[in-house]
């Protein structure tokens, strides 16, 4: 196994630097000021993939290193190859404008780092790298069919802006078809602990997550529209938050501070396919009730969901960004004049095939480089560890 | 009691529902490349709000949850309320631009958090929210009649570009008002913790605010003057933190990091009022001041003040927000031609009347959701707090 | 000695104040969009500077505050002395637009950064001043003539828009200059340790510089290539990250999460010179070499060097500043076309020696105020430092 491991590194960089050399990638650049004006937004959602899926994840003390080793290799991996693979034109035509491009990688990279966040403690960091590779095009793939543009299975284009289904779901039901494959019984049954400063590092990303969320829905919406779906996102996240605080209290009798961390932001998973069309008001109602879906879901659904299928959801993503990201895609049916009920819905189910499916396959591929008995300690891999 | 706090959760929550639901909130789009610029703007001062504030008041051991938890609760009441106020135009004309609107939220929200500090481990999470919705309209009030609208008192407005007393002066004047009455004597002879790793956290915040201050002074200042603003707040932060070392070490013969921490951003502070008329001269002087003026009150100053009326300021921010802030204020008068000194310091005095008189009242009610006798632990409201 | 310190400050401070008081520091406002988009580029390099670097510095447990307290003074300390020498046009005629000069100015405070690394755990807080105060001319000296401006030396330019060669090797090797001085053989031998906790600040540190690097390597360009800067700067740290893990594990077995926070940043460094000339494949090639020769000096390199002079760079900046700058101006006489060979390798050897020179006579500087024979600890100058 270890042996397999290391012939892997050769081909994969070999591959990376003959494809990367001979493409020029060939973008226009956009001279113009909305470009520079997009590629601000480009940074803040950065930031949120670094900062704030990197220290989200870092509630867990023994998997600190790991974690946020983690969310640099699998951006790492899926951004370059995000682009490359776009730039081929693969699966439909290539986006034109650098900035754009890198947003759309960009929105990869949070999808992917949203279903590694299902698997933490459950890979080694070249199994991330695989993963990466894996995932990007299976991504690309619904994303081209739910846009409206690949294998004719969808006519017309979902309503998506922010990918509430496109990123936020995607990401999470992937993630639950290679938790299928790749959890144990004995690892289901290792409790897991968290600590004060585990958890202040875990709401640093939450807060950064919280706060360039704006930035996140409006990064390619015209600029026209940029104000109406800034203020909406913020009024969605609040709604989320006051909501994720009181239903927390009312179910547990005390807060819990990964409630607090992980549910406050089901608002912005939520509003992302209405954020440039629904009103204040409106993207209120929303927030409030993703806010109380995600922490029900945290607190009742998932600890019963995960003990009927012996399975565990290490980040809690179905909660987060799973039920959310269908409410979001499902509220689009109420809040968006003049869509179709029956793409919207049709969408929403063939990313369901699409995630399970090529997450299952991706399962079983992941699990051919070493499936664990035991959880993940940063020990095994990492230098300098104190126990 | 108990029952009486669960009582009150509906009717928040509902007339919430009710209200942002009937109202579109009708705010024209400022369509133009500035409005956009503002949006960078306005989420560096979110940043500001969230980890700056948040992590700044992280430095007790003992309220690493509650901290970051009221703050994330603080801002996510303070912001819809505030544009519910305002395009309901109950204190003057609505703001009719979405970002400018959002961009004066979150200045409620920086005051707010401001005030809250006074009292950190005094209140229980509801009490942040009842905190919130009270602190709000009586902020307004104050904004409203400064700005030159309200009732009559001014018949112009002061200059306050960055809001040295509109948001600084003003959120720590209305906390130590809510101390006066909230503070037990029990409480006041119980010393304060800190820790390394709290301590750094404390700086990360410190270090968030620090950095996207010139955002939060040039907000609303158009374009032709951010440049100058941008480089005098700057400035008069880098004389701050000068200073702050200096003198903390003069006063302590050895650095307090809670005075770096704290001190360094009171240049900050007391720039607002005169950020787009200064010299860059003129700006490190008042930097270089307002440091000193900080570092003074707390290690001199405030531990002597509160000894005396036997209440405790928290997190220290009369010293930081309050004497700065209205060292910013006066300082306008020296340094912009043409402004009216009898309008700059009857604002002051305004300002402190209503701050005082309505924190005193906001205490009052508060203190009717429960008046602690011991200090608050984070081990009361949050699940799994390890002691 | 402690007397003569305190004798410095006064005159210092007084130097300030008066020459900050009569300089209106004349720069026109560019009044345009233009300047209000490079100011969100300057926000973020301050980013950088204040939780970037100083956060990557943390992983020190003991200098966890000397570290931070450190970052804040060197860039308060620089950016106002950068930018009144060059009001007064010293080296070079003044950069005449606010927010240009304040980029350049913190472009230096980087440098300065940097430089101080190598010496961190040897200095103390005045001295950290002093070093500033003595850096910025020097630096200014290097840039002047290396932008083909001052003493004749060079008739044209470097190529060097990020600043591979004027930033981060000057700062490096100016800092090895110090070093050389400054270090004594008992510190040599005192073995540095880290801790989880002081890992994760030390990752946070690391994200930032990653995430907001395109903005400092995109901050001084024209707006046409700002988008093909910034997605080669993203490919060159994508391909820089993924370098250091496989050589990380290649050379030490197991990962090193010093290595992961330094060394995926070294393929910034490297493209810097190159960043508006490259295509996107050469800038994935340069930010794998990049990261792999950072790796390799942190492993192999540096400790051997290190054991050759005696001499201690506490946090690698050779590694990650040092060799990668060198790499990155060289890389520039191949990708970029119509460049002058003799110029650029004429310019790297000019700054060679004026860093290393200018770098020991500082130290030589540095050492009247104090050489030590054992290691700085936090508790010799900050209080309530637990042990």
């Amino acid at each position: 196994m270890r042996k397999f491991r290391w012939l892997l590194m050769f081909p994969i960089v070999f591959v990376g630097l003959v494809l990367f050399a001979s493409t020029g990638w060939g973008a226009e650049n956009l001279v113009s000021i909305v470009a520079v004006q997009k590629y601000s937004r480009a940074i803040h959602i950065m930031a949120m993939l670094l900062v704030g899926f990197g220290f989200l994840m870092v509630f867990i003390k023994k998997y600190g290193r790991s974690a946020v080793t983690a969310t640099y290799l699998l951006v790492s991996t899926a951004i370059p190859l995000y682009m490359l693979i776009n730039s081929m034109g693969i699966f439909g035509d290539p986006q034109p404008f650098e900035i754009d491009r890198l947003i759309l990688a960009e929105f990869a990279a949070a999808s992917l780092l949203i279903c590694a966040g299902a698997m933490l403690g459950r890979l080694k960091m070249i199994q991330y790298i695989i993963l990466g590779i894996l995932f990007i095009p299976c991504y690309m793939l619904n994303e081209w069919i739910l846009t409206g543009g690949g294998l004719g299975l969808m006519s017309q284009g979902i309503t998506d802006t922010g990918g509430s289904i496109l990123i936020h779901a995607f990401g999470a039901f992937f993630g639950l078809g290679v938790v299928i494959t790749m959890t144990t019984l004995k690892e289901f049954e290792t409790p897991i602990k968290s600590s004060v400063t585990s958890d202040q590092f875990s709401m640093l990303g939450s807060m950064v997550l919280w706060l360039f969320w704006p930035s996140f829905c409006a990064a390619l919406v015209v600029p026209k529209l940029v104000p109406l779906t800034v203020v909406n996102v913020v009024i969605a996240l609040c709604g989320a938050t006051v909501a994720t605080y009181f239903v927390s209290v009312a179910l547990r009798r005390k807060i819990s501070i990964a409630d607090i961390a992980n549910a406050s932001l089901a608002g912005g998973v939520a509003i992302g396919s209405v954020c440039d069309y629904a009103t204040h008001g409106t993207s209120f109602i929303i927030g409030i009730l993703a806010g109380a879906l995600s922490t029900y879901s945290f607190v009742v659904l998932l600890p019963k969901f995960q003990n009927i299928i012996k399975k565990v959801d290490t980040c809690g993503v179905m909660n987060l960004h799973g039920l959310p990201g269908l409410m979001g895609g499902i509220a689009a049916i109420f809040v968006v004049k003049g869509i179709s009920n029956t793409t919207q819905l049709s969408g929403i189910a063939i990313m369901l095939v699409i995630a399970l499916a090529t997450g299952f396959i991706t399962g079983k591929i992941l699990a051919l480089f070493g499936r664990r008995t035991v959880p993940y300690v940063d020990a095994e891999e990492f230098v300098d560890v104190e126990t």
